[in-house]
């Protein structure tokens, strides 16, 4: 894994997740819900999975981060979104927003759009064509995966990153993350990782256990990625395909204690 | 595995699917969206799980087959898997259904009913129970494990397919894949099998993809479930239980490259 | 492990379940519907999730025993819990409540008191915070895990066990089962499966599986407690880390044959 980040910075990130072990809460798709949860625990955050409209002023209340992903979107969880989203800009705790499948269809283009406009994420990662859909409406995606390189999208999400004053991630074989100036990036992790579904999505997870604890978004989320490609660069090495790859990710994660 | 399905056939149908990479859409249930999604992602399809109604027509759209799977039954999945089934039949994208439990409760077994009538599926596949449940509503299930051989399935099958104009295929021992006339077997997998939730749903996804590919949906039908009956065989040599069953399925499926 | 259970009593049990088959109803949450199915055909039970109100009456109708987890709550899951709980209710067949998150948010609480007092669960199964919270509403749990230590919880499990008339399981490094005046402990286990998501939920899975083939729901929940102690220790000792714990734990699950 190569980094843009410090080692110092990144070394202190992981054990201060370890150790404040933060509250997330997640408004995630059902693919992944499971695998999220448990690479939360694995870096020592504590995840909470909870969509219900009626407890998210509550729950988000006792949250130090919350990452909203509309990976398998439907009306009311949208409304969650939201509402959760409210709350967590009153109090000022840090959101991300993983807008899966935007570009795929007009209607996850929009939704990204309106969660954007309504909450204000601190963080938004997604992949290339996810990352180009939310600028130019026109870009399509298939389905949840990539029709194009990270690179590529680079222009967009310094422009989406200064339109909504935040820090934008685009996933890839080289991971870009900008605040709409600075550009940090993350080389590394392995191809066989596109063969597991949910790495997106669980990258988003770990972006929100960072942010819940460090001050900088742009330095937060690029210790999520580092970390990710860290722990996927070692899986892979003793993955024999992509069920032992999952296992794999997640024991080195839960190992990841120094560099 | 032994099977009826040419080696050629079946070398020439995993090749396909790893070179074409179709998107297949699954509206399907909780229990094994992520199951269903890594098993796709290892044979080399894409998959999109999206059940949101309003989304139905663009995402079905863009697939290149569609996969019901009533496990998780709800009435607002039965009107998105009714839009997308629309969608599907007009633009002539094969249809696989997986109706689960039909016979544990009349509700599924009417609703499994209504989706064919309406929808019009390419491939029903089930197990035993599940198919007889189909022609015959007096035959009651266990839940969602089949209380019947697929020996005694074979003629509601070639029932069904003739009523319906499809291809059914039921799981079992040795699976029958039948368009009413024609038959087509696969012996093989393991016993193991059978105590890892999501095989059976795992093999209606796989189905999809082949279906996505090939002409000839009997031929595609017979692909998946031999495909199947490999890698679960491959994974139960070196399982040690229904934890690494799993884990070794997927890995089998994504080494899958030739026979 | 170590258990107040005689070992003669724990032995039949596995055994009973594993001959008996039970067919376990399940409404529980999105996160580990596929863990606890997985658990229950492991321990040799036969599993099927399913919410859909409609089908709730003749879903519960064919189930021994039914299993209600507030993991991941919204409105018309609850009013498909009741409609089941009411079917169990009348039938005689054992429910087994986890109310996952209580005391996290007051919906929480209420919906979990709320089915208390609709549907009187022969066995209620949560961690010493949730089992506070359900005593006195002003004990707060941060997320869905536990704030608080197994014994601190034991006063509320017995004051919780008299008013309802039912068992109470406080899981923790010592699991805690009572009637309201018999106490059974187990201990043993690992401190890894607080690190894997879902662990609370499958024992409460299994405490289904148990009290659906024994009489005396005490020795039935302190048989699952046994059994998930026994697999987490075993796998424990071979785990490299949280994503191979759950893994092993299946497996070890699924060898569990005698002691």
């Amino acid at each position: 894994m190569k980094t843009t980040l410090s080692h110092d910075v990144l070394s202190k990130a992981i054990a201060t997740v370890r150790t404040k072990s933060p509250l997330v809460h997640n408004i995630t798709n059902y693919v992944v819900m499971n695998n999220s949860a448990n690479a939360l625990l694995a870096i020592g955050a504590s995840p909470v999975m909870a969509h219900w409209k009626s407890e998210m002023q509550e729950m988000t209340s006792i949250a130090s981060a919350l990452v909203l992903n509309i990976g398998t979107l439907d009306d009311p969880w949208i409304d969650s979104m939201l509402a959760a989203g409210k709350v967590a800009t009153e109090r000022g705790i840090p959101i991300v927003l993983d807008p899966v499948g935007a570009g795929a269809t007009s209607q996850r283009t929009e939704a990204s759009l309106r969660i954007i406009h309504e909450c204000h994420p601190t963080i938004i990662r997604g992949n290339a064509s996810e990352i180009m859909a939310l600028v130019d409406a026109s870009v399509k995606s298939k389905g949840v995966d990539s029709s194009a390189n990270s690179q590529d999208a680079l222009e967009s999400a310094k422009q989406l990153a200064q339109t909504y004053n935040c820090v934008v991630v685009i996933s890839g074989e080289i991971d870009y993350i900008t605040n709409g100036t600075e550009v940090h990036t993350v080389e590394g992790g392995s191809p066989m990782m596109t063969a597991v579904t949910g790495m997106g999505c669980t990258s988003s997870a770990l972006t929100g256990a960072f942010a819940a604890v460090m001050d900088d978004p742009i330095l937060a989320a690029t210790a999520a990625m580092a970390v990710m490609s860290m722990a996927g660069e070692r899986a892979a090495q003793i993955a024999r395909g992509n069920g032992s790859l999952q296992m794999h990710f997640l024991d080195e994660l839960s190992n990841l204690h120094s560099l």
